[in-house]
């Protein structure tokens, strides 16, 4: 039988998703949870990989188990022999073709940020700190940019190739909030899917256009060049929100 | 000379803000670093101790120094020195006969929950979960009988005693927002001082009416028993937000 597990994680203790000689990784907790459950190997898919302290509200994965266990039961059952940093939120059946990766439609992630003047610990564990306020306006001009259909070359790490890097962005929104001393900015993004880093970079060329920079998005989209983009955002800012499949999967 | 430091820190990884023998402490990790930056013993004092794992956002810190640094760059420098769990906001040059104690007029204390079918990875930090969704309308009619002047006596843990249990509340404001999977309801309380985990009580009784207990807020005033009132509230819900002496310090 195949399941579904709607999971959440804190990222900063996890070396990411994908199982990893020697290291900590969500898939390695939760396959160990699944095999102390089952008492047989659970080798689990994930809809997207996740970097090393990048978080996870909305996670969605999958793997097949032969067990008496009502699916909706799952959820707590993993949670009993999982640690705290991970959460498995709901669970669910599903038909054995369904395929995690090619059904889904959107992704939601969402990027955080903050301007103080000093660093805030309240906040250093979900998001970065930005060394100047950025202009919200400027920053929305840009992200009307990449709304659309476009080749994203230039928004990709360079150690990672896909197939194509022609992507759909469907909404990117901003939002301005006053909290524990700072001013937090989010990015939330949603796009057919994500090139390696790509939600990291853009947020970065959308911070470094907030903050001053000439906008690069156009020359970027031209050249398909890097270098016309800022620097990548580091990984503590990024969670994956939400997967959409069109449907009701829990 | 006398100086302050407005600091903030993430309450997780330290035994509270006392020094004890073998532990982490806020105090210690600030004594050091003023240890370091001085190179002379730098006794600290602090406007409230906060117990292990409560957070601040505003704590206010004073010792006394020789040296010729100006007191606005004392925070970067020890910002230099200091874990990143602790850093200092601001720092400022005070009156020699200033008692941090004694002159605080006001203190604000937040205390953060959340109501989720599961826990919630990325809120574990900074917030405690609710077994069940509180009534809002419930909890603001029992939060406004904490406001006024009252003998807080019931309202205090067994083993701790100050001279005098009366205290004034000046405001309990509570908001609502769904936010990563959760709502999640937070306690802005604003007082002339508190007794020990008086917050954490009086968040547990307004949690716990908004979940149906009947209120026992009277009850506890008239008979100054603790019983009358809910469970303490865990530590990691809560943050001392701000300490008001009744003009600007920083």
């Amino acid at each position: 039988m195949k399941y579904l597990l709607l999971v959440s994680y804190d990222g900063t203790c996890f070396s990411g998703w994908q199982r990893q000689p020697a290291k900590r990784t969500v898939q390695l907790v939760l396959e160990e949870a699944g095999e102390a459950l089952f008492h047989a190997s659970c080798p689990m898919t994930a809809s997207g990989r996740t970097d090393a302290g990048v978080h996870a509200l909305g996670q969605v994965v999958s793997f097949g188990a032969e067990t008496k266990i009502p699916a909706s039961r799952l959820a707590p059952c993993f949670n009993r022999l999982l640690p705290s940093d991970v959460r498995v939120r709901a669970s669910a059946e599903a038909e054995e073709d369904f395929d995690l990766t090619r059904e889904a439609k959107k992704k939601t992630y969402r990027y955080t940020a903050y301007f103080a003047p000093t660093e805030l610990p309240l906040a250093a564990r979900y998001a970065c700190r930005l060394s100047a306020r950025p202009d919200l306006a400027k920053m929305e001009a840009a992200a009307q940019l990449l709304v659309g259909e476009h080749d994203f070359a230039a928004f990709r790490a360079a150690d990672f190739t896909s197939k194509t890097s022609t992507r759909t962005i469907y909404s990117v929104k901003l939002e301005e909030r006053h909290e524990n001393g700072g001013t937090f900015y989010e990015i939330y993004v949603t796009g057919s899917g994500f090139l390696y880093h790509m939600v990291r970079i853009l947020a970065g060329e959308l911070f470094a256009v907030g903050c001053g920079k000439e906008e690069g998005i156009t020359r970027a989209f031209q050249s398909g060049r890097r270098s016309a983009l800022a620097k990548t955002m580091p990984p503590q800012g990024l969670t994956l929100m939400e997967v959409d499949y069109g449907r009701t999967l829990f």
